[in-house]
């Protein structure tokens, strides 16, 4: 916690102790909700191992991933009462089992008020999460959808260090942010190309070289 | 400057007289670009009067407006090379006639660095941003387009004081995101359900009421 937290040096050792005692770890299951856009002030997560993704939904319900969070990441939007400039507010779902450390949102709100690099760190962890999200924003509204499934394809992949996804096509539209019948549409014009195999809940890359190329072409 | 600044306090006499040392003034003609992806350190910008306009563009010259920058707003997005956690670039139009104050950004990336309240106060701006940019996301991916429409127009009159909004369909398509075509289709439907009266260039709101109704229709 203390590598994560680099304001940690500025704190007193009082203020140390009770940043510990305000801090509790919490277990959630795969896809249990952590946070919603009606709980605005959870607290400040530190994802221990797992994974969280952050999404904004529509009235009907129609989901958008706008980034994920790994082991050793911080979550500031899950306490946006805690920043006064945050005036929106996201869902948080465990992908995995995930543990998250949560620093108690009414206690971090007073550490903000007297120490200015907890308030600074708390803001640079916003404004990462903004890049994120301009990334986010320019895939989904510039990029055709071919692309878009291809750039997924391969950073599931990359990630997991593993070709094949255990991955509905339900859950990959899902988190593009589309219908499941486009992204079916598209997976099976992929497998036409021989570019990927699909079988019930997997999807199986065969030719990254391919969705490379996809990607690249203008 | 000094109200807009809020750090301007934490800087010794010598401070305040390099930061203004290190700012110029700056009139830009209505259309002019202030500011593209490619020269990422104009520098921080202070609008003194007239309106500036941020937006991302795709490949294919579609653009989004992400926010609107007005008298005495401050923008940092355009000294993204400041604030290492931006990592992305926008563009910045001068809507009309508008007078800028710029700060040199080499100067203000040194001046981030050993005052952490001028870093501080950046790093809001930016979350500020962000707040706005979330906004704008939600209305573009989940609202249809009627009600963004609406909207739009319901946002034009009010800030002009004026049910007369002297903008062509091509104008309120980049505004919006959108196309010519569908913003066209768009207001002749309004046209028919009395809701605006059309002419060159002109677009008329002659029912507030029911421009409302459709923004509150789920």
């Amino acid at each position: 916690m203390r590598q994560r937290l680099t304001f940690w040096d500025k704190l007193n050792p009082a203020d140390q102790q009770e940043l510990f005692a305000n801090t509790i770890l919490r277990k959630y299951n795969a896809g249990q909700n952590v946070h919603d856009a009606s709980n605005q002030c959870l607290g400040v997560l530190l994802v221990k191992s797992g994974e969280l993704r952050t999404y904004i939904m529509s009235e009907d319900g129609r989901e958008i991933t706008l980034y994920r969070l790994y082991e050793g990441n911080v979550c500031i939007l899950s306490a946006s009462c805690v920043l006064q400039n945050i005036t929106f507010d996201v869902f948080i779902d465990a992908e995995y089992e995930t543990d998250v450390l949560i620093i108690n949102s009414v206690y971090f709100s007073k550490l903000l008020e007297h120490n200015i690099y907890a308030e600074n760190f708390s803001l640079k962890i916003a404004v990462d999460m903004f890049s994120e999200v301009m990334w986010t924003m320019e895939q989904i509204l510039f990029m055709s959808f071919d692309k878009r499934l291809a750039v997924f394809l391969i950073d599931e992949t990359s990630k997991t260090g593993n070709n094949t996804l255990n991955l509905t096509h339900e859950q990959i539209a899902k988190y593009m942010g589309s219908a499941r019948e486009v992204v079916s549409r598209m997976l099976k014009y992929f497998e036409k190309e021989s570019i990927v195999k699909l079988s019930r809940g997997i999807v199986e890359v065969i030719n990254k070289t391919k969705l490379r190329d996809i990607i690249d072409i203008i």
